[in-house]
């Protein structure tokens, strides 16, 4: 592609658009660090979006009807950052100065809840296009619960920017396929097809088609030849805004870097300044005479009509939501406690109390139940399973499937795609209004990862429901059995894992889950496990505190046991062996390590008194991390290596984990001791 | 679909697919555990392909010419454990009857180097799909190398039988794409499209076409209407094989658990028995008069006919590879060094020693440079990166791109791919010959883990570039720094990660990678960091043992200092700083946490005798699992919280990450427990 003409820098649309790229470069050469050719390349459609049709209101980034705006291309922050302080969102001049600074308002890349009218965290690819996804969902869900004749309160789109980076990760097309599927009319992404990669022209590793491959998924496939074609740009997002029954995806043809002589359509535009001299003569080349880090004043104005017409937006929104309030009374009240994320009173008092059992259930079952009597309370709890439901027990009964055109169920159908879940679930929870859950067997954990983490740094309410958490699922041998899961994920900062021991811990877990302000993983069981008697052992309440002392002894004890989920039950039986040799137990429940660590240090102190040395811990995985609690001395009992293919009463045995061999551990550890 | 009338039971062919689907179907109920329902409906395609076009030897299930097959649908392992009992592999109706027990070689799964004739572990969805590209990528690689006019010595197809849940995880899409866009014409998938489920119809999740989809990735679509129909298959296989310039997906409409009256069609029939008397009535329906367990011997000979054409062709083979080696002895060396993964001698001369100097080099600059002193040497050596070959340094100089049609080229371009990478560069390992490497940051692993683990799991020799390895990359901020990814991986079993301290240990870390029989993960710096004096220092060599004594006191330590990677020179500055108050400071690498787990109690003690309880370790990354070597008395320094935009030395600083607080923090300890 040829460089194509300058476009005329007296118009005030040029002007706007170039001082998008001029911002974005200058902040990037004083950060002398990020990306400043993605803002350059994709700064036209950005300012046709934001300025002709993004629904959006400066001074309330919070706003519940706002357009959705997600830069799933992350790294080019400097192009959002500057939309945000060109619209007159509540970010300075010197928050652009401070790009990438340590704790500004700009960091590298987008970040939730850091800065005004972000509506998400991005940077790893794919990881925004497939959270829009639920944002769209979570869109049509609220508009088909609260809408009524007249009253569209819910009715907004969910924009993005992606590109090739986005689209090439997989997991943009588990969410293209979902979007498509589920006909996301309101999802448009504007696909910043600029050809070059880090690597070079993107040709060198891709050369798929998109409007196939897209159609293929049942989309909407637009094409504007011309990134700096502004009419064409509006056209086409005209046409998608259109086009309701498929989410559109329009491939603008741009160019990186542009404006800059000798680096624009080339890799060396992407991920670095462009230097001193280049800036200048880019500059030069787009007729740009301003100061370092000043907008003309026309700029502003016009980019900050965005005030007040969002103002005004929110205030016929407002009118209308009023005059809902007075004919659906009902609904409004609802609506309001949704969005501002309250809890109905009481609605912990529809989780079933399970009767002490010695057979029990496995606290997946539990977990189906919990579930189903929190469905009727919590209308707003939607989610699903990776096509594992049946074994996840996710299943809301009585629901429908979430699905087009009625877009009422709560039971969604993921497929076999649990990174895409993941991602999905993000986008339910940054939306609001709902309580996301997803299911899959915990191994599979591993393929949805980089949407956790995201969870976990944005701090969002999102629950994964992981059944089948230890080779205790048996047969299905090494690839199905976790080993290693519970401490890769026990090292990631911000989320909570709970591992609960029986049915009533599984319904504690869950209350904490939707109590939490970040993502709860529930880590449950497929086998049966039994339901303690919680008038011999306390109460299963005490789960909220992490760990606690399940049972203890009348004098100080002489050992202590440590178990999680259903090996919580090994250590009760363990105990009494140990006991029968005249020893005192005292049993430790740890279904969370989190909330444990958030205890005042008395409390863990007196949960493990540091006087008592002689510790076992027995887990059904990986010992990596549990000498933060068995201490030097003490001894764990668990299974470091993989798991094998077998019936799992014979993987118990076989590798060890029994009250037998954890008595027999901890007798010895007393006896070295002493 | 209507029931299709059954196949006419009194002709040979069906008698051996119905072969397939009895023993599947017994082999599971026998086990009381397993997916009987895979197997039944695709023993159509798989009795065409094994029989009519499969170029195996049972006989030589290593045979480095024959055919590869993969069962990306582990779940129906029945499948391929039917296929190689019949076929004549050194598999008994034993081990038939003992599917999913204890040690048996017939696990829930396939399992690699478990079973003779599995090449690859499959199970977690989407994997085998993406590990043929890899296969099919060694096999074009091999064939460019040593084929001669007349003597394709090297020329074989890559077989896959995929389902829909392959297709719907994302990994499938990156993989496709990458296939497509080689050219991979021997690459053949059977679509096992039985419309079906765990959750139900595969349509409550999923509309996608896969024609267009798979078009868009250049890929030769082909559909077989009827799953029964032999002939369409086999016209469908052989269309497949005569278009050499694409990899072809044949859709063959199948009806799962083809046979049960009342399961088949439907999810129950998926992933449980069929209970006693559904099995009867199977049997009944497909005119099935055998005693369990057991075969006609028309179908046995029939099968087993595979026996004597492999040999046959093997042999042939052989005479061609004779006249080979007289023809081209040096090549025909050079093959018979790959296939047998011998290095050649003195391979390791080549690694260039890097002088002491305080400025020092990147690790990632590092290895970059041993890859590129190792490539004139290990022509076998062959890798790329996700579109980060820059940042990676993963580029072998003076080396073209792999690509069609000369497929000579050793640097490959994964994309924005990086799980579909993990899996190809799998596919590379397990189809030998070649020395597979892949890059990309660091905090990337978490997208390409479940690759990762299954390369731990079939312990093949892969190895991982990971670079910007902590907070120290500084800018790009929370989404792009690792802070668990060491823990997390380090927990997995069976994979070896090493965190280099400098120039000297990149390099012996890339020869322990190479000459090892697992995957190695080189985990490296952005930042640049000194290069130790090894006169000063113990030798790099010593991270062979995973830690040693850095630098020692005359007499007994104090206390020991930890480190690992960049942070080992923390701990350096450090030292100094301790010893400036009179204290006595040992410094230990600790670069492998499961190489030094692999040394000798004795050598371990000597390392970190545990009468020095004084123990401070530094690490850019979480704490978590670290109290294995720092002792319930030591410390810890690093970050478990999210990092933060902004430049790293500022990062350090803040967060603590320094050679002051280390001090401070040792010196508080030592009068602690004065």
């Amino acid at each position: 592609m040829s460089q194509p003409a300058i476009t005329d820098s007296s118009s005030l649309d040029s002007l706007s658009v170039n001082s998008i790229r001029i911002l974005s470069a200058e902040a990037v050469q004083k950060a002398n660090s990020g990306h400043p050719g993605m803002p350059m390349g994709a700064a036209p459609m950005a300012y046709v979006l934001w300025t002709k049709f993004l629904k959006h209101n400066p001074g309330d980034p919070q706003w519940p009807d706002r357009d959705r705006f997600i830069l799933s291309a992350g790294h080019g922050s400097m192009l959002l950052y500057s939309l945000l302080y060109l619209s007159g969102y509540d970010l300075t001049m010197e928050d652009i100065r401070n790009f990438r600074q340590w704790r500004s308002l700009t960091p590298g890349h987008p970040e939730y809840g850091q800065t005004p009218g972000v509506e998400i965290t991005t940077g790893p690819l794919g990881q925004g296009f497939a959270t829009g996804v639920g944002m769209a969902t979570a869109e049509r869900f609220l508009a088909s619960k609260f809408n009524k004749p007249d009253f569209n309160i819910v009715d907004h789109y969910t924009y993005g920017i992606v590109s090739d980076g986005d689209l090439m990760e997989g997991v943009s097309q588990e969410a293209a396929n979902l979007a498509g599927h589920l006909k996301l009319g309101k999802l448009i992404y504007l696909y910043d097809d600029n050809h070059i990669s880090i690597e070079g022209r993107t040709e060198i590793a891709s050369t798929e088609k998109l409007r196939p491959r897209f159609e293929a998924c049942g989309w909407h496939v637009l094409e504007v030849e011309d990134g700096n074609d502004l009419k064409s740009i509006e056209k086409a997002i005209q046409e998608a805004r259109d086009e309701i029954s498929r989410p559109s995806i329009i491939a603008v043809r741009t160019i990186i870097g542009y404006g800059s002589p000798n680096k624009q359509d080339k890799s060396s535009s992407h991920g670095e300044p462009l230097g001193e001299e280049e800036l200048k003569l880019t500059k030069k080349n787009l007729g740009w005479t301003e100061e370092p880090f000043s907008i003309p004043d026309s700029v502003l104005e016009h980019f900050r009509k965005a005030q007040y017409k969002g103002q005004d937006l929110q205030i016929r929104w407002h009118k209308l939501v009023s005059e809902y309030r007075r004919q659906y009374p009902e609904s409004a009240e609802l609506w309001r406690e949704w969005i501002q994320e309250r809890l109905p009173e009481g609605w912990e008092n529809s989780i079933p109390a399970f009767k002490a059992d010695d057979k029990g259930i496995a606290t997946r079952s539990a977990s189906g139940k919990v579930i189903n009597s929190l469905s009727p309370i919590l209308k707003n709890l939607i989610g699903g399973s990776a096509d594992l439901a049946p074994s996840n027990k996710t299943l809301i009964t009585g629901e429908e499937d979430f699905k087009s055109p009625e877009y009422n169920g709560r039971n969604i159908r993921f497929g076999i795609r649990e990174h895409g879940m993941g991602a999905f679930l993000n986008g339910i929870a940054l939306h609001g209004g709902l309580i996301p859950f997803g299911g899959t067997f915990f191994i599979f954990s591993d393929y949805m990862r980089p949407a956790i983490r995201l969870a976990s740094l944005q701090k969002i309410r999102v629950i994964y429901v992981f059944t089948h958490d230890s080779i205790a699922l048996g047969e299905d041998g090494p690839t199905h059995q976790p080993i290693e899961h519970l401490a890769s994920l026990r090292a990631m900062p911000g989320l909570n894992i709970i591992r609960p021991c029986d049915a009533n811990e599984t319904a504690e877990a869950w209350k904490i889950a939707i109590n939490s302000k970040g993502p709860t993983a529930l880590v449950l069981t497929r086998q049966d496990v039994p339901i303690l008697d919680r008038a011999v052992f306390s109460a299963a309440s005490n789960i909220a505190k992490g760990a606690y002392v399940l049972r203890d002894t009348e004098r100080a004890p002489d050992c202590i046991l440590i178990g999680t989920g259903s090996e919580v039950h090994i250590a009760v039986k363990a105990a009494e062996l140990i006991e029968n040799k005249g020893f005192r137990v005292r049993i430790v429940n740890m279904a969370s390590w989190r909330l444990f660590e958030q205890q005042t240090e008395e409390y863990r102190k007196e949960v493990l008194p540091p006087s008592i040395t002689c510790r076992v811990a027995v887990e059904a995985g990986s010992s990596f991390g549990w000498e933060r609690y068995i201490g030097s001395v003490g001894a764990f009992v668990g299974r470091d290596d993989f798991g094998l293919s077998a019936p799992p009463e014979e993987l118990y045995k076989k590798f060890g984990i029994t009250p037998e061999n954890v008595a027999n551990t901890t007798i010895n550890l007393l006896s070295k001791n002493k």
